[in-house]
């Protein structure tokens, strides 16, 4: 049995892939038009102005509603590729995180409350039995972790379909349930080896630019895993689409995070990535549903060098860079507020007309 | 009449200078070793780690209280020298924008409602009537605008005192009202002459490095600006101290924020700069008391060059880098949420040993 074509009506990838509507530029205009009018100089909130152009691009009207309220969905996944000595951190830690995160003690759970952003766990594909039981917790599990990518494909194609289906699944309840705005998680010991593999199949660059230290790892073990993402890609076919580049060197929890950037999109919500891993996903989200990322906001720039070799690629600026490199999605999560702020700007300035401010044209003209 | 040295104990910058308290390094390093017992790797959340030691610091305590409420204080100040066309805008633009921003429309109350923050707005040197009356406009004037630099002294010995000790007491009655964090604005049409001024003369830089294009000048206003930057230096006599300097080429809103900076650090409640002008009123504030700028937090790094050549003098690294020039406060209010998320690791975060997650050390050991 062959799987479908990823986006086929009859996916769930494929059916949010027609649903994804051009970004407005007549609302971008009009957006960048009102700013003009806010009592402030022209252009001087910088690159919150570029945001607010954006958020009402996406959601095709000006001033943009606010991105509020927002969840966070933190994908968990394991990967077989431990077994090659990438990371000193043992698979079982996985689930021993999902578990804190349900227990709202991880660091993306601080951040979110600090925010009023709600946080949702998903196991798309965790190794081991999950010691925890808590409303925010979906069991999906699609495969209990990948294969070892040195040596075999991650996962079947048929797997990453279905989870690819499951992150747009898990985007289109959480915005049924009243989010605004998604931001993305990720949970999965050894998870920026598949992501360096990615990065690099999508994007063209060799395994040493995009293969990071991780957690914190040596030199010799950046050797061995760099050594590890190059017989991965080389295990690829040549005539491989992107859903089999994704089931050969992916992670199941990032094939879910690349569904869940494009139901976010598909709904017209902002979805702000986290770092690396989500990079990964959305530069294969992208090799899915060419034009997905324009739609999306980077949080932060991760130091993992897979990071800002996906948003080079993707045309993507960070909002913050502040060399975290954690995951779970606390770059998105502390980027949120600066989305918050972009749009309060339009909703909420007054304009020189009616706060009776002198503009700066009126004022040129009375130069000598 | 010679007015006191501005240390002395009888003004209000002396008592505020002597009550400052050394940064805790116990605090500090308590809460650096916290950080590695939390649910993530070492290091994993980069600046927001040391943000978090630099709160401990200040505060003397591991974990730090949350930086909330927090209080952005808006000095507003006229300034003589756009009499010598600095820039486009009139100086009436001063007191309106003082009246919308009481009216909450400006772009700094926008922002501060976002993240919770109370804004308070102080005329210490307005040169025209302010068309509005708010509860949160404090009438403090001075004196209505400065001299014209290029030509004459800002402002007299004496009345830069009164400003630094306006700031001071403004600064002890936000905290007396229950701030536990201070962010400066500042409002004032001309002020980045005065700023750049200022920075060239506590940084030793040449006026051209320090000088930049405001609100959005063209080259031949931006040639004129650094000219009238270098005659109003020269005019500073050589044995002049800090509070001379400020009086010669300074503003009395910036004059203000110096003042306002140390009251904040004498009350160990965390203060965050915004933009070129809080950065020159820092280096001023430095200079009258050293060692103050490294209790204090840097918002965000604004676009006029005279931002970075502040920041870099007083070894601060900012926390946003947006490109944002508009000043009220904007930049340091878009950044309270990264220092609340920094207090709120420490807090809130789980231990690897309370969330019963198997710790990288514990790992390694069970590496072949």
């Amino acid at each position: 049995m062959t799987a479908p074509h990823p986006l086929s009506s009859g996916t769930r990838l494929g059916a949010a892939a027609g649903r994804i509507a051009p970004l407005d530029a007549d609302a971008a205009a009009a957006a960048a038009a009102h700013h003009d009018r806010l009592t402030k100089p022209r252009g001087s909130l910088g690159r919150l102005e570029a945001a607010g152009v954006q958020l009402a691009a996406i959601a095709g009207s000006s001033p943009p509603p606010l991105p509020t309220p927002a969840t966070v969905a933190v994908f968990a996944g394991d990967h077989g590729v431990v077994a090659e000595g990438v990371t000193p951190w043992p698979s079982e830690v996985t689930a021993q995180m999902v578990a804190n995160r349900c227990a709202g003690g991880a660091a993306v759970n601080v951040l979110a409350r600090q925010v009023g952003a709600a946080v949702v766990v998903i196991d798309a594909g965790v190794a081991n039995d999950i010691p925890a039981e808590a409303p925010s917790l979906l069991r999906r599990n699609i495969r209990r972790g990948t294969g070892n990518i040195a040596v075999e494909p991650a996962m079947s194609r048929h797997e990453a379909q279905a989870a690819v289906d499951l992150g747009v699944d898990v985007a289109e309840r959480c915005v049924a349930g009243g989010a605004r705005c998604l931001l993305t998680g990720d949970m999965g010991i050894g998870n920026t080896t598949p992501s360096a593999a990615l990065v690099a199949a999508f994007t063209g660059r060799p395994a040493r630019q995009v293969t990071g230290r991780g957690t914190g790892i040596d030199d010799a073990m950046l050797a061995r895993k760099t050594k590890v993402v190059e017989q991965a890609l080389a295990r690829v076919p040549h005539e491989a689409d992107a859903l089999d580049v994704l089931a050969h060197v992916g992670g199941i929890e990032i094939a879910a995070l690349a569904g869940f950037v494009v139901g976010g999109v598909a709904a017209r919500v902002p979805v702000v990535i986290d770092g690396v891993i989500a990079a990964a996903a959305l530069v294969t989200a992208e090799a899915l549903v060419p034009g997905v990322g324009r739609h999306c906001f980077a949080g932060h720039r991760s130091s993992e060098p897979g990071s800002s070799a996906a948003l080079a690629h993707l045309g993507l600026e960070p909002l913050l860079d502040l060399g975290l490199r954690l995951g779970e999605g606390t770059g998105a999560v502390l980027a949120l507020p600066l989305l918050q702020a972009a749009a309060a700007v339009l909703r909420e300035m007054a304009t020189f007309d009616a706060a009776g401010v002198t503009g700066k044209e009126v004022a040129a003209r009375r130069q000598p």
